[in-house]
């Protein structure tokens, strides 16, 4: 469809949006193109995934300089508005400083989200740091195609001498890109420890969860640890410990942690070892809905209870479905919190929006028997920034309730 | 309409929901009748505003102490759920231990809004306390009418020396109140030192505006303090000072302030003269929209703007007003930020919800030849909690922004 005598002689093949499809969206900062959007001729569609290409307009002015995946819904993803930028370890450079400007700024210390995809300029890759460890998770298929300057951008900007892959992200599989976890610098032997919040975790970069621990909920574990001062603290769903240590460190009397997982509960109370506050932390593995019922039989009481379960409504289908188990959460650990003590309700489902998800817990809550202002309502830490045109996306949401 | 066969011999009157009126949401917490839900019978008319009375279902069956207006368009507010309770001093010491319990676990000194209203079990009351100084706001008819009883509730429970009234809120000529302002108990000849966020404010709970200190951004200026080290900060729309002040604390190498009131700059002047932070501390008095249009014309640049106007959008009718002047703001006030700089744009509209007041605020942004990631969004703090069931009319909102 391009015609050369119309077309700079870009050294890149061209996709274009279809006449009517809106430019001013990319003009304005939007990072994407759905593929219902593109013209997809032959040579869109005999594309690589991962391919850099110049995407133009309608009216075949360029727009910037994409990476195309026919594979994805989102067929493209913007990398620059410069339709001949060169992608090499000196642009990434350019954005990993940008990114670590504004962590080194927030954090005392070198462990945060170092990049958090399209609103770091880098689409669809995630690096989160621990100190001289750096865990990258190439989750579109440009990045593993580039992944090579990255990696050396990333160890001149920051220094780390450790660089993890880990491939393991659900979005890999939408961009045909396989599960991988390798050591690509370096090496480590044991877990990490973390600190944050007055804490110290342990993340078990190669064998956890995700990158082995959520920097997201950082200030909700602040504010809970805020609250938490003679507390006695229930942590559902607890993973390494993240609510639990940080109530430790900020006062309370014991905390128990709740977890299907038994590595992450081990790796926990080696981090309340290691915070100094392991006389006054307990575990307890199972799964969640059970042990909350079981507690509420046993008539066990908390000061304070903190339920942060997985993504009960990830995406649209799951929503009602997502809705009905926060509402149970709710309703199950409500009769947990002792009068006058508080909750903390979580949710990282993209699907479930804040009014969702806060008329969820407030009917939970009321079925469970009680009553209760809503004192604090957060989102994830600033290492994990928006771009404005997606902040309607924000996953993560904290509420924190207290009850009469 | 009331039959006194079938009714309880209660000594007050009695009002009834409409047979078709929802009695489950009272039940399960909402606080308010709206008019058109109530059988508004003689009786119920000749109820003199403020009046209590116990509110009944469609049959007949009791839901509680309410309030009656019959000039307001939320004709009942629920005050209990006994209808039997008696409202006297004991009753409000109650309420306010409840609610002093909370902010005296979250904040170290005692300087917070203590009473919010609704949320905190007192409808239409706002009490801020100022150290040994209490400010009360008795916005609806009933707290008028027993504030004799709240003040000596208020005088017990905290211990403070000063109550004073505020009758200027705009809430209370809807409940018909005429506006009045008064020293209860006690008294106070200068303004009074407030310590948050590392800063020493001064408010004039007497001359100012609401109740001399905006405690509700709180949070948010601690967020902006976080990112102030070593950056030259423009506070517009200043009042006191309130984020110049914590951002001077959190070690930004000057601030300006701007507003139109030179007894709110005066007062600023002093704060940061008590902060220890004068040397650092510049004013400007006048119109935002102009000083911004001078600022730009200047050339002017700054490593962290904020703006936290008044309320453009206070209801409805004004919404598409408002959230011009919000993307206003942002076109003019972005162009002042340095490259790789910080913006807080914030709202406290009631109609403008945190999507649209977003979404102004980056096409402002975008308008101002700039484009930015969205690393937080902050709320009120939690001295100003929200009922569950109302908790969609969450007023304040501070975004911000990192421009490129």
């Amino acid at each position: 469809m391009t015609d050369a005598n119309q077309t700079p002689a870009y050294t890149r093949p061209v996709v274009r949006l279809k006449p009517k499809a809106e430019a001013r969206a990319i003009r304005h900062g939007f990072p994407w193109v759905y593929a219902d959007e593109l013209v997809t001729d032959r040579r869109t569609q005999a594309l690589a995934p991962g391919a850099l290409a110049v995407l133009e307009d309608g009216d075949r002015r360029p727009l910037g300089l994409v990476t195309v995946n026919g594979k994805s819904k989102i067929i493209c993803r913007v990398l620059d508005r410069d339709p001949e930028a060169v992608i090499d370890a000196a642009w990434f450079a350019r954005r990993l400083t940008r990114a670590l400007d504004m962590r080194a700024r927030l954090f005392a210390q070198p462990f945060y989200r170092l990049v958090h995809a399209e609103a770091d300029g880098l689409p669809g890759v995630v690096i989160d740091r621990f100190g001289d460890v750096a865990v990258v998770q190439p989750n579109a298929a440009w990045a593993e195609a580039h992944l090579e300057a990255l990696v050396a951008a990333l160890r001149e900007v920051t220094g780390v001498s450790t660089v993890i892959k880990n491939g393991t992200g659900r979005s890999r599989s939408l961009e045909g890109l396989v599960e991988e976890t390798a050591v690509l610098v370096g090496g480590i032997d044991a877990p990490i420890p973390v600190l944050m919040n007055g804490a110290t975790y342990m993340a078990d970069v190669l064998g956890g969860q995700k990158t082995g621990l959520f920097f997201d909920q950082r200030p909700n574990h602040a504010f809970a640890a805020s609250l938490a001062r003679g507390a006695t603290v229930l942590d559902m769903f607890s993973h390494v410990g993240g609510f639990a240590l940080a109530a430790l460190a900020g006062g309370a009397t014991s905390a128990l942690a709740v977890d299907a997982s038994a590595p992450a509960l081990a790796l926990a109370t080696k981090g309340a070892e290691a915070s100094g506050v392991a006389d006054r932390f307990s575990t307890r593995q199972g799964d969640a809905f059970e042990v909350l019922e079981a507690l509420g039989t046993e008539g066990a009481r908390f000061d304070l209870v903190i339920c942060d379960p997985p993504a009960f409504a990830p995406a649209k289908p799951a929503l009602e479905a997502g809705l009905r188990a926060y509402e149970r959460i709710a309703r199950l650990a409500a009769p947990l919190v002792a009068p006058g003590g508080y909750i903390v309700l979580c949710s990282c489902s993209h699907a479930a929006d804040l009014s969702a998800f806060r008329n969820a817990c407030g009917r939970g809550i009321g079925r469970g028997g009680r009553r209760g202002q809503l004192i604090h309502t957060g989102f994830a830490g600033p290492d994990h920034p928006l771009l404005p045109q997606l902040a309607e996306s924000g996953y993560l949401k904290s509420l924190v309730f207290r009850l009469d």
